[in-house]
This record gives C-alpha cells, structure tokens and sequence, in this order.
C-alpha cells in the first residue's frame, strides 16, 4: 500500500512531514520515483498525463490537488477507481476571502475610485447600501455556502443558483434551468463558483448576461472556459455590465496580446482566488484515505455523470 | 420647542418625513429658517460657524451630522449646552465594509496584482492566511468594535488599541499609552478610528511607524490630521510600510498638488468610508432626543475633557 504524490518540491515536502506524523503507516513517493508500481493505491496530483493511470494496476483512489477536476478526462480514468475533489479549510477561506473583497469593492465602488486618484479627481458618489445589493452566486457547494454567509454577516441581500436543489439557512437558492432566469432577474453581482463541465462551458455568454439588471456586475472564480470571451466585453463595453473580476482565463497564462488585460472595466487576478494549503490539504487527503479505508465515501467524490 | 436642521437639501426633506412621522409634536426648521430663535432646543449640522449658538438662548443639545465633533470648536459651545455624536446603523455599516474591504485587498495583495495588470503581467504571489495576519484597529467604540468582530469572522487576528480599556469577547485590546508599543509591535495591518483631538492630532508620525514590523500596512478611516504625511510618505519610501489606505486627508478635498494622488504604495478614497444615513440618521436623533426628554444621557454625548 502506497501513497504519490506529484507537486512541486518545496509542498512536497510539507506533504511528506504531514504524512509522516499522521499516516506512519502509508509508503509516501514523490513522483517520478514510485516504488513498486504494484503497491501504488493511491495517487494525488493537478494535471494528469493520459497514461499516467495505467502504471497502476491496484489504483483506487485518485486526488485533485485543486477544488476542480476539469483538468481531468475522466474517460481515462479506469472503472474501478475513483477521483476525489479537495475540500479543505484553507481552500474554502481563500475563496471566502477573495469573494468578499471584490463584492465590497463593487459595492462600494472602488475600482472607480482608484480610476479616480489616477485623475486626481476628489469626488464621492452615491452608493447602495449591502441590504439592497443582491449577491447571486451560482455553484451553492462547498465553496458557494460559505461565501453566501459571510456576505449574508456584512449585510448583502445573498441569494444563489445550483443546478440541484439546496436548502441553506437565511439564503434562497434557486434551482435547474427552470429557475435560472428568475435569479439572474434579481442579481446585482453575480458570483461564478460553477464546476466546469460540458453543461457550463460557455454558459456566461451575451444570452445570460443580458438577462441581469442593467449595470450588474461579475465575478469568475470559477474556470476561465465559463466565459466566452468576446461575449463578456461587448456586455461590458454596451453598459450591460458594469464591472468584471475574472481570476481564471482561457487559456492561463493570459496572453499578453488579450484585450482583457487593458479593459477599464475588468479586473484581473492570476488565479489567485484560493490555493490547497499544504498542510490542511494533506490532512483532508489522509481524512479520506481513512474513511475509504473504513468503507465509507471520501469527501468530494466525483459523480462521473456529472462530472463533479 | 423646535428642531433646526442644516443640511443639504436632498437629505433635508428625508429628514423632515422621519421627524413628521416619529415626532410630529416637534416644529421642525431648515436652517437659515428657524422660527422663534427662542424655541429652539436642538440643533443637527455637520460644520458650525462660530456665532450660530449665541443665536439660540434655550439651546440644549448639538448634535453632530457625522461620528466625529472634531469640526467644533468646544469653546465656543455654551456650558448648558452638550454635544451628541452620530451613532446610526448605517454609519457604523459603511465603515465595517470599508475597512473589511481593504484589509482583505491588503492581505491578499490585490493593488500589487491591479499593478500586474497595467504591466500584463499573470505572476501569483505567496500569500499569508488570515489567522497570520494580525489586524490592529486603533479606536474600540462604535466604530472600530464591530470592524473587529467583521474581520474576526473572517478568520484574521484582530487586536484592538483604546485610550481606555475596553473588554470585548475574543478581541485582545490594548489600553493607554504604556501599552501602545507592544500593541504596534504585533500589528500587521494597523487601522485607525480614532477620534481628532489635541491627544491624536500628528500622533501617526515617523516614530510610531518605526515601531509596526517592516512591511505592515495602514488604513486611515480617521482623519487626515491623524497623519503627518511627510512621515507617511518616507515610510512608504523607505519599505516600513507597504501600503497606505487614505480616505482622509488634510486638507479635503486633497489638492490636485499633493505627492499623496500619485504614489504607488497609497490608495486613495475620497472621504467615503461611512456616511450618515437621513433615515437611520434622524431616528437615532430622534431616538436621543426622546432620552434627552426622559432624563437620560443622549447615546453619544461627548465628553468635554476628552473632545469626543
């Protein structure tokens, strides 16, 4: 029985240390050195080669290093094993954090006050209280509910969207296709914390956009491959949209030659969103090899029909 | 008995309907209008002239439009008279989203990546979790008490400094001057709420900068004349402080002149961290009137010794 990982060094290590303390029992490889591949039953990684899977024949679980398992084809991925999503505190503060702050920004203005200072233009402006700003988010899972309550705790008026039905103290959320268009209606910043998968790519297009409240605003968190491009700035440039915040693009890097980049009106972080910690990521790593061990499914298992 | 208002006109009128439909017993005045001088009991204005309370012999409370009086003049305030602070709901929201705001671009370096972005540049950056970011908020009464508690739910270590101590669950509050230095020794982010008074006039100088950890942080939601800015500015240059967040200044508005509008380490507002609301405003006067009536102290009195 063996564990690999395949991460950049300097995590690596934290990795092991954690192992160590908490799983003793476990044979911790670095990929590329693996053992005997025969031991191998459990692999944790970001983006997998093709052929990686079938080095090993005794494989049964595999772990995303991230919150998302797009960078995956999961017709690659043999029957009997089964691909975990992370979920860990860290993770789940870091998108917490960043949803938080580009929603107060937007509320409060401030890309347009520090458009302002370049101009040296003192000039307040009328602003919207929380209670009357209408946070949707769509993708009400792990990462969604807690951002919903820390906005709900400053004030925000916090409803979300969810492909299935979620009950969520304090915050409406809506449900399927059916309900997609009474959301977007009612929705002054619109959040994206969707999986990517066939039934998202290209869901944030002109159709959806037109759909909000003139002057809503965005926010992608999600995946770059959610948004068409082209769509996204001609809803920004007719007024559609007021602001963008896009921390994930198609591809990454963004290419220097995007329009995105000098748009007056979107906001561009690389990716920065929310990170797996080392530490917490490996014990929610060794939490699941335990309750998969003791029979029970792993936290963040992926449902191969849907993909996430 | 009257109540005479000065205003700007908007607001004015909302005030008027709250006082009609809370209060319709009192004559209510839009300064210069002011009936019978004699009648006037209560007066609401944001900046005073000199000569105004001599106008009114039968004046019994001024109360300030904003959550500082440090625009008064104490001394030219008759002895019967008392001065009344603004405490509003609305007010005391605004500053927690500002302030939540701009902690949470600090810790997770969004001016760095908004500067990324005019470069073209996609480079994430090592990041500190929020329970490693010790936030020190200077300032632990109606204002500064609830950002703690916003910034604790989020995760960061929040400690507070106060003039007198003050106990508030889960928040370490530092009291008085012995207690200062170590308060700035183990502070991150430093905000200041202080009020203005000859205690605090310039009392962010040089010295107490050099007394943060190199490369802390400082918001300003007090007022300009907290600051010495050549001391701000050198500060800054010199890397003992990374970023400075004003949404003060002095003067106000800042002239198009000042070195403040264009370096790279401050981020201007302009004067819009928290304003007064005319609903929740006019009750909470109205609110203090009524205990005034009653026999009980105004929430907000200010106390003469101490200018706030």
């Amino acid at each position: 029985m063996s564990f690999v990982l395949r991460l950049d060094q300097t995590r690596e290590l934290h990795w092991q240390t954690v192992f160590r303390q908490q799983m003793p029992e476990m044979a911790f490889h670095f990929w590329p050195e693996c053992g005997n591949p025969e031991d191998v039953e459990y692999l944790a990684l970001w983006k997998p080669d093709p052929e990686i899977f079938a080095q090993f024949p005794n494989l049964k679980l595999v772990f995303s290093l991230g919150a998302g398992v797009d960078q995956f084809d999961l017709s690659t991925l043999p029957p009997q094993v089964s691909l975990v999503r992370m979920i860990e505190p860290a993770l789940t503060a870091g998108m917490v954090e960043y949803v938080t702050a580009f929603v107060l920004a937007i509320q409060r203005d401030l890309p347009l006050y520090r458009q302002q200072q370049t101009e040296r233009l003192w000039q307040a402006h009328p602003e919207r209280p929380a209670a009357a700003t209408r946070v949707g988010i769509m993708g009400m899972g792990t990462l969604g509910t807690p951002c919903a309550k820390a906005l709900l705790s400053l004030g925000f008026a916090v409803q979300g969207w969810n492909r299935s039905p979620r009950d969520i103290a304090d915050v409406p959320v809506f449900a399927g296709d059916t309900e997609l268009d009474a959301f977007l209606a009612s929705t002054d910043i619109l959040v994206c914390l969707l999986p990517l998968t066939d039934a998202t790519r290209g869901l944030f297009r002109a159709s959806l956009f037109s759909k909000l409240p003139k002057g809503a605003s965005f926010i992608n968190a999600g995946r770059g491959g959610h948004v068409v491009t082209d769509d996204l700035l001609g809803a920004l440039d007719s007024g559609q949209l007021r602001w963008a915040v896009l921390d994930v693009t198609s591809p990454e890097p963004l290419p220097a030659t995007s329009p995105l980049w000098e748009h007056p009106w979107i906001i561009l972080t690389p990716h920065i969103a929310s990170n797996t910690n080392a530490q917490s990521g490996a014990e929610s790593v060794i939490a699941n090899i335990r309750r998969f061990q003791a029979g029970q499914p792993p936290a963040g298992l992926v449902d191969r029909r849907k993909a996430y």
